[in-house]
């Protein structure tokens, strides 16, 4: 068994990294900031791609692939874009390798130099409006509901598994509409389906809202987001979904024919989400003694245990717990048997708490004689005795109450890292006493975003979208409110 | 409705490169060698993948991810690997970009140079291998059974859309093993799924068999593959699966403790298949008229198409159809219903004919009548009038005949480019005049095997697995023949 995780009391940060790595989620690799993503946390992954990738195609979407590779001027194509994006990227400039003449492995090909450098996509906006220009000419083409899932490169300085690595998983939207409504309502669409995911599937509640001017994407008219909030307070970005107006369609000259036979250019969406949010559900959800994995994303539902001396009581257990696994697994329910008779049941114990599964059932010689069994909830470490006789109607039940628990949780966690300044002493106060989200009034001006950002080191999450009234002044300036906002540290 | 497509037998060639991009598939990019998978073409990928994957499940693999970059001094470390391996990768080299001092858009920062140069993958033995000496301590971490879904990059100086491309996707698998015959079952396992697949979901027949020394995969010990025929004669790899030995083990070091104690190194295996399959799928097949795929990864199983005037006649066609509708989906079959009135019911047929949809159901004002509905099959083009009650039923079995007959179909056409040659000039004659395999005598050389690809063009696509026995001599050095091998010429 992994030595004891650090608490988060005592450094949240280190729990989360360690977590990380013991419950063979992820590990950094040689390759700087690039992670190797392990089976377990792989499991995890492919299990919010399934979700996510039905609701995009319900929603009437399809997946395509675009080049990896994308040449360096198209980045400066859309002048905000490059403006406003990092230009950390890995860039390829050769295409060859050689033997070292000296003998010592291999060498860069200088006579291999590409004309033009290739950048490995930080994003795909560029390659694919430029593909997009082929692709319509007409108000028949369109709409254009285009999804892609990749691998994307950012060279991040400081790196973080999952929440900020320079190799990451993600998807990006990219859709193309005729009119302008369309794009807007498109854009709200997926920041719902982002939303919904993340609060009925990962068990994240979150608010959404849009950026401001300084926090959108580089390139986009309106940035949605989704916002929440970590244990320790920070808020962490979830997805985004950004109305990109027709700025991409005009640096690459994407026109149509409309109905009328007039040419206009056309308008665009884009959204993703990433294995950030791997982070997010870590972060969110898990304890002192591991991860705490919502039902409806956990590789394993329920892991079995036998409790036993000697090979003859290990097969009475054996024949009384096949039936229930088979029955379990009628239901849809993902069971592990562990019957290895080379770990103690302790160890296993720990093992499947370490790694968050939902429900984990005991089964020894008194219950075979009862006819019971042990049923432990990860989330809240209750532990009962419930009867052998239809245990999968209740592990099915279980399971239903343990995701919504675990939602409940998360959100009483995030009610009480909401908090309300009327002044920017008692932001200031809230922010380093207690943290969490802090609604405000703010002047709308990117100064003084700016100055409380410095002063303060929180920025504004969002503007919500709920429909909070603005009234009074602005907590910084003085000066009239233009919205409420919240503020927070963030992620 | 695209115009017609140029005959396989006036350039077969040609043909397939505009089916390619007619169909929908895919296209180039202006990355070069990188294509863009287009919508119809990724979602038969999704479906090969989902089947796949699925298989690879059930063989006790697990999916995990590595990173795309791998650092240039990585590939020197096995020796046969480095001098095996084909240098042309892509190379990255810097780290960020910077807005040009002239204002001309964005310039590669000379600062930032990166200490060691790293490689996009061309395959991962490498980076894998490197990280399981961190994960392989004792007999009980094994076996490893990985499996990688990823994109890799080989610089491709001609490039043929999905048959070989800069950027392509496919999964790798790449296990750890304490025994070599373990090892070698596992290289056999996965060579067996592979074929399976290939026949059983693709509809087309392979020979499998091991590679030549000359053949062989850069670091392997066998390499074992899958051999199909393509309608023009011509061979085309579909995928390998390789017995690595414990070459990888030795060159990264990786080492377990046996269960008596011992410390000995691991035995590897790496397998995989590309988006080359997808370029086989189209070739196999397919026909003058566009694709034929085969049902179990058709995207579309079933084109309905409506024959009306006016909106009353669809009304009453839409109400006929709509229960048939809902009725093939219950049955797990995918139906497009095609009432768009803009567009011509000949129009229509063409584009599914096109897009290869197995099924093509057509029903009109006498239909409605009459109780019946017009049937065409893709596979035979042969058409039919079938009672309109039950038709789902009818389309089930049709579905699952044509999925049989499209397999038939490419086993004759493999039968008939399968000969035996006792001469190398009957070997010549054969291979210019027919093509497909030849099965010959081999001396075991690779002089000859040199030779034979100087003069003819062909190599030995594989040694067949299935003990064709060795008998007589070589039919090119006349020396006694070591292997019966099959000679052809191949993409």
């Amino acid at each position: 068994m992994a030595k004891q995780l650090t608490k988060r009391e005592d450094d949240y940060s280190q729990w989360y990294n360690e977590l990380v790595v013991k419950a063979g989620l992820a590990e950094h690799s040689d390759v700087r900031g690039c992670m190797v993503i392990k089976p377990y946390g792989y499991a995890i992954w492919e299990n919010m791609k399934a979700v996510l990738d039905k609701m995009f195609k319900d929603t009437g979407h399809v997946n395509a692939a675009f080049p990896l590779l994308i040449p360096k001027s198209y980045l400066s194509k859309e002048a905000s874009h490059v403006e406003g994006f990092a230009k950390e990227c890995a860039v390829v400039t050769h295409y060859r390798l050689k033997n070292d003449p000296d003998g010592n492995g291999v060498i860069v090909d200088p006579e291999a130099k590409l004309e033009e450098e290739l950048i490995i996509r930080p994003t795909s906006e560029t390659i694919i409006w430029h593909t997009y220009k082929n692709w319509i000419q007409s108000y028949r083409d369109l709409p254009l509901l285009i999804n892609q899932w990749a691998n994307v490169m950012r060279w991040e300085m400081r790196t973080r598994l999952f929440l900020r690595t320079s190799e990451f998983f993600w998807q990006e939207g990219h859709t193309a509409h005729a009119t302008k409504s369309e794009a807007v309502e498109e854009s709200e669409k997926m920041l719902n389906v982002y939303s919904t995911f993340m609060e009925e599937y990962m068990g994240v509640p979150v608010i959404k809202g849009s950026k401001s001017e300084s926090e959108k994407f580089a390139g986009a008219e309106t940035t949605y987001t989704t916002e929440a909030i970590m244990q320790d307070g920070k808020a962490l970005q979830m997805g985004t979904s950004h109305f990109l107006g027709q700025n991409f369609a005009k640096a690459f000259d994407v026109t149509f024919q409309t109905e009328k036979g007039d040419r206009e250019f056309v308008w665009a969406t884009s959204w993703g989400v990433s294995t950030r949010l791997m982070g997010a559900l870590v972060m969110a959800h898990s304890d002192d003694e591991g991860l705490v994995l919502p039902p409806k994303l956990a590789p394993i539902h329920v892991a079995i245990v036998p409790i036993f001396k000697g090979e003859d009581q290990l097969s009475i257990i054996n024949e009384k717990v096949n039936p229930i696994i088979e029955a379990l697994k009628a239901k849809g329910i993902k069971v592990k048997y562990d019957n290895d008779d080379q770990k103690r049941p302790g160890f296993k114990f720990a093992e499947y708490e370490l790694k968050g599964v939902p429900i984990r059932l005991a089964i020894g010689q008194r219950d075979i004689e009862n006819g019971t069994i042990e049923v432990a909830r990860r989330d809240t470490k209750e532990k009962s005795t419930q009867s052998f006789e239809g245990i999968e109607n209740y592990v099915e039940t279980l399971l239903d109450e343990i995701q919504t628990n675990i939602y409940n949780k998360a959100l009483t966690c995030r009610e009480g890292f909401y908090s309300t300044a009327n002044s920017y002493d008692e932001m200031k106060d809230i922010l380093e006493n207690k943290g969490g989200f802090v609604l405000a009034n703010w002047d709308g001006t990117e100064e003084t975003e700016e100055k409380i950002k410095e002063e303060t080191k929180a920025t504004i999450r969002c503007i919500p979208l709920d429909g909070v009234e603005v009234d009074g002044n602005c907590i910084y300036s003085n000066n009239p409110a233009k919205h409420k906002v919240l503020f927070a540290k963030a992620y």
